[in-house]
């Protein structure tokens, strides 16, 4: 099958459950659920879902075993970018072309919507979870979750973003962000992903390792994007890093060598990948569009 | 033992394993978790927990079984009460006598702070099931938090609560409001108690319903002691709640009323208490303290 259709099946396969996931609710916090919805159907690209589905199944099994914390993530993402956009913090009044969470419902609303998704999150992973016949193999993905989402990952990453906004940063910060702001869930993602697929815990950790560079290597071509990207298909305004005097890899090390370093990394990907052969081309191909990506 | 010896031995339980939680952090993301710490150490009172162990007790087993539940329990509320008091919620600048927590540390750290309480209440709760020779027992204690919290239950409370402010309310909408927004977590904390004491789904179905019926008795008695009580005592000004405009159940029913509601409620939870004997002294005294208190 060619990559860009099983892309598109897993993408379906993550709206439809998420979809279902968000469930019913009763007139009277009717808001909050809308609110949900919008921000996680707003476009997202599934990154981090797809990314446990291809594990899951590249290691042998079906990828809907992973369903539920592969939503979980992509949950965890959203009420992320939600509480990221209000005014106490980025400030952001678009994303991904449309207007942000609080402008169309409200500060208060986004932050309880922000709220509700993460703990939905793990309402659906534990509720899974209590129905597995292996439930300490849903524990172990959850937990991988749950530690990469937490203050000594993507909100200690977020922390630091915050602290240090308009300041000069050293390469050992901009690390930090980076490795637990983006790198954090996409680790995590690939990590639950292999557990499911019943992994031991040392290749849940080299699936957890190879995530990091993955995570960085996305992080670094975003922040090349942000620069060079044209703003129509990026769907936020091209510099808006500078503007918002963010620190960036490229700001730090100048673009030519950000380029590089995407590429070095890259390559580890690749190089990890190979020894899957064939199994790992999905995983192959996406990461390849990734770094070649114009939006 | 008195009581209120008992009283101060939980607390204490839930403090050290509160403060043990935390845990370490590095440098760069030092201040959230001093924001964290300053919130989860304000005075809280520690009830929910102390159901927790109180109930898993009074079921025979011992009460640290449930700390890590009960101190996730404790983690959830504080963090609903550090987003609640943000100026796009309700705005408050005293808690427990104290300043809020986006008052000293800013709104962009307060948004992160609460987040990273409510994750990390997972976090302690998956950590520890997942070393449980019964796991299942602590993903039914989870579960029951995690329904309890999210936009069917306390999340679905502020909802209703944060867009009725100022408005007229009817009684199903009170209703609603107060069962989710303070009910919710009070019937997790007796239904997790006794799912880690071993007991079956009935039963702790059983105590979840009574603890609905505590929830209320509190919150009718809370909102009363804000109508009459001494603002030195209480911590926040008398009256807040009518200047805050939110709609009460002395308001809508009148103060006498409300005061034979929670008598009525009061003997319902005693009654249900009796069936265990002297096992229930302890939830008993507290019961009628806290229907009792001044503050």
């Amino acid at each position: 099958m060619d990559w860009k259709n099983k892309m598109s099946e897993y993408m379906t396969m993550v709206n439809d459950a998420l979809e279902n996931y968000i469930g019913e609710h009763q007139t009277v916090n009717a808001e909050v659920f809308e609110a949900m919805k919008y921000s996680l159907f707003a476009g997202g690209k599934r990154l981090r879902p797809i990314f446990s589905l291809a594990v899951c199944e590249l290691l042998g099994k079906e990828a809907k075993q992973v369903i539920p914390y592969a939503c979980a993530l992509e949950m965890i993402h959203t009420y992320s970018l939600v509480h990221d956009d209000l005014p106490a913090m980025d400030d952001d009044e678009i994303r991904r072309g449309k207007p942000t969470n609080h402008i169309v419902y409200g500060e208060g609303i986004a932050i309880l919507a922000g709220d509700g998704l993460l703990n939905k999150a793990y309402e659906i992973m534990i509720d899974h979870t209590l129905k597995l016949e292996k439930p300490i193999l849903g524990l172990k993905a959850m937990k991988s979750i749950a530690d990469a989402s937490g203050t000594n990952g993507m909100i200690g990453g977020q922390t630091a973003d915050l602290l240090n906004e308009g300041k000069e940063v050293d390469e050992k910060t901009l690390t930090y962000i980076h490795h637990n702001k983006t790198g954090a869930l996409i680790a995590a993602a690939l990590k639950a992903g292999s557990y499911m697929a019943d992994a031991d815990d040392n290749e849940a950790e080299s699936w957890e390792k190879i995530g990091y560079t993955l995570g960085l290597a996305f992080q670094i071509q975003d922040d090349l994007l942000d620069i060079e990207g044209d703003a129509s298909e990026m769907g936020k305004p091209a510099g808006s890093d500078e503007r918002n005097k963010k620190m960036t890899y490229p700001a730090l090390y100048g673009i030519e060598a950000s380029r590089k370093k995407v590429d070095e990394l890259t390559k580890e990907v690749q190089t990890f990948l190979k020894v899957y052969g064939n199994e790992s081309n999905f995983l192959s191909a996406l990461t390849n569009a990734l770094m070649n990506r114009r939006s």
